[in-house]
């Protein structure tokens, strides 16, 4: 099934940045970034959970978010895309 | 039914920061913000086709993104929450 993995991390506040990276590289074993701060998953069910309680534990829930969305396995007609398909690395290194 | 519109703004980019205004106050007109740059969006199909077409006016599509989640009428068990429900506002004014 499909589900989409959203986040919100208070990068100004305390560890903001280290639990950002580590949201970041924890979607990216389950699925594909689409934007900034969204992952698209081909998961079932068990990975589905797991992904939830991974990232459960990395954020600070007083101050961060994670939203998902199911969309099941019939999703071709529910996705749709406007612009460019490259993502922006803001977590990239800063090269001066 | 539900729609979840995503977006990146190439903010770097010349003009960005005024398309990444625009996108954000057009789309408080159509829902309810829930992360930074994610909004649902409880509307129907004539409205989501004028949504789509507002916001792709705004963008530029070779530096920027809008992604849409079609979640139809029966979204109650698809849609996932976890952590904090504030949204920090990135793009309010800075007060020094």
């Amino acid at each position: 099934m499909l589900v989409v993995a959203a986040y919100d991390i208070a990068i100004t506040s305390d560890g903001g940045t280290r639990r950002l990276n580590r949201v970041s590289k924890a979607c990216t074993r389950y699925g594909q970034r689409v934007q900034n701060s969204v992952f698209e998953c081909l998961i079932d069910d068990l990975e589905f959970l797991k992904m939830r309680q991974e990232l459960t534990n990395i954020i600070d829930p007083s101050q961060d978010s994670l939203r998902f969305y199911v969309l099941g396995n019939h999703y071709e007609h529910k996705v749709i895309h406007v612009g460019t398909k490259n993502v922006q690395d803001l977590n990239g290194p800063l090269i001066m």
